[in-house]
């Protein structure tokens, strides 16, 4: 993903580099954040430390559903519009699959080609993350760092089959649902959890022999969110339907988000939310770094494949093994 | 949930009581395994290590699907069947809405009253657990125990609305996944994971008008069923139709159970499974222990509440907070 080699710069060199606003400056940065050499992590923790007063400005926003949905042109029509609103757009994706089968949903594929070339905006993709679950740690430093270095808006993208939502709904402001119309409810594979995160839902895709459908999916979606039980912030989520081939709706969508911010940011609930975040977040640093300390121990790094291995074979069972290594670490 | 106050066992006793197969000594061995007490949780490894050489013979099923599917009547129609084909039937319940609401989704009310009475049939709630999440870690110790004491048919059964099924997915044989015909896809609130994991899928309550919905149904989440990549292990997930209230399909449930049982011991493929679970559960264990190390220790017990409350205030950011909670500990 990043660069195997690459000219380390100087903790003052990156700070600068990312409150200059400078794209490749905030990308170099992003790296250092990404990378799993313990020596980069210790830098990145410093830089972290030294730009967080210029953090927490921006208005934070999760993107997800299902593939197929049509995430990156939505976002790639949408983001003009905030663009067009005068404001600059960080677009972060993260795409857990990379991490199961070694291949990617989201691919390689060049995606939103024209929001790329705009100097308003900046589009990083995620790293796959390791097995210790650090993806959702990262996504939120470098959502910091996009901060630092001026965005108003982060977007967040995700794909929406539940891996990483929950992740992302503890990281942002608002909570924006993609869906179709039409597709078959039972295939578009949304479990409810993740509508009930929804603070709105698209309804994408909205165009030709579709209109129709949206309009009866818009009513259906609305009959259903009705049966959550309430937000305690007094938000109701709302369902719009748009097209972003034919740019209709988005305009509408980010009225509905600027409107939300202003809200919530007037009864106090913005604030409060995001106390209730970092909260959560220090708790899940805490988890992370327990388990990489664990597993990088020198101790554990030499007999944790036994272990596996005598496991496997039966010869001990899971938690007996776990305790034993539990002792050797501790000892 | 367990007494207060019980005179505890020895360890002698505790395992003669498991392995006797007497449903009070079953009963009180598993109170100890849910303990959150230091003392207590240090017998019940020594207990598991007794015993654990007992385990491991029970066909371990998963059951869930969203409340209002019928999973209790299921439960209760399907259990007597596994009964009365010779087979002695544990069901231990998770119930993850208790630990968010403080209320149950279960209630108290009195559930599976017949299939209670019968001596063949143990019937378990598992405790909603603390934050440092081990409903898990006990629901599979307390499977071990069932196992030990003879229960030939484990069943596990959940809400389905996502917290607890990839865990229980990972301690079972098979998973069953309950569905309701006609009342409105959208709404059933089973995400794709869940149906993804799915080695069955019942549509229940196939009775009355119901009958021509649940054929049809049948035929969509057979066709969806195929959307899905195919299993390691050759198993092609099977959709049936049943009625609990009028005990109709359930039989043929139980032969599909046992086939799989059956084919999957003879392609080697349900000790593979097994062989994975355990190494996942050891990883698990460690988890666990970690987090529960870290916030048991008396330096954090001390500090926690006011770098929260530093965190809640901005005057520390959620990492900063995490690193120095994790220095005290380290030191």
């Amino acid at each position: 993903m990043s660069l195997k080699r690459r000219n380390r710069l100087s903790l003052e060199e990156y700070k600068s580099g990312v409150l200059s606003g400078d794209r490749v400056g905030l990308s170099r940065a992003i790296t250092l954040v990404e990378s799993t050499l313990d020596s980069d992590n210790e830098l990145a923790a410093k830089l972290i430390d030294e730009v967080y007063q210029y953090t927490g400005n921006s208005f934070r926003v999760g993107i997800t559903g299902v593939p197929g949905v049509g995430k990156s042109t939505f976002i790639e029509s949408f983001g003009q519009h905030v663009i067009d609103s005068g404001k600059k757009l960080a677009v972060l994706t993260i795409d857990p699959s990379s991490q199961k089968t070694g291949g990617s949903i989201l691919g390689d594929k060049t995606r939103m080609e024209k929001l790329s070339r705009s100097h308003q905006a900046f589009i990083r993709p995620s790293p796959s993350g390791d097995a210790l679950g650090g993806v959702a740690h990262k996504t939120r430093e470098t959502m910091l760092l996009c901060e630092a270095a001026g965005y108003d808006f982060i977007f967040i993208e995700t794909v929406g089959v539940g891996q990483s939502e929950t992740a992302v709904k503890n990281m942002v402001d608002f909570f924006l649902l993609l869906m179709l119309a039409g597709a078959g409810d039972e295939l578009q594979g949304i479990k409810k959890g993740i509508m009930e995160m929804a603070d709105a839902i698209a309804i994408n895709k909205a165009d030709g022999e579709n209109i129709n459908n949206a309009q009866k999916a818009k009513k259906e979606y609305q009959n259903a969110l009705h049966l959550f039980p309430a937000n305690e912030n007094g938000w109701i989520p709302k369902v719009k339907t748009c097209s972003s081939l034919n740019d209709e709706g988005l305009q509408s969508i980010l009225e509905l988000l600027n409107k939300f911010n202003l809200e919530q940011k007037e009864s106090g609930f913005f604030d409060k939310n995001r106390k209730e975040q970092a909260i959560h977040w220090m708790h899940q640093t805490i988890h992370h770094f327990l388990k990489q300390n664990f597993y990088k121990s020198p101790e554990i790094l030499k007999k944790l494949s036994n272990f596996e291995e005598e496991v496997r074979n039966g010869n001990k069972h899971s938690v007996q093994a776990a305790r034993t290594l539990l002792n050797h670490y501790f000892k």
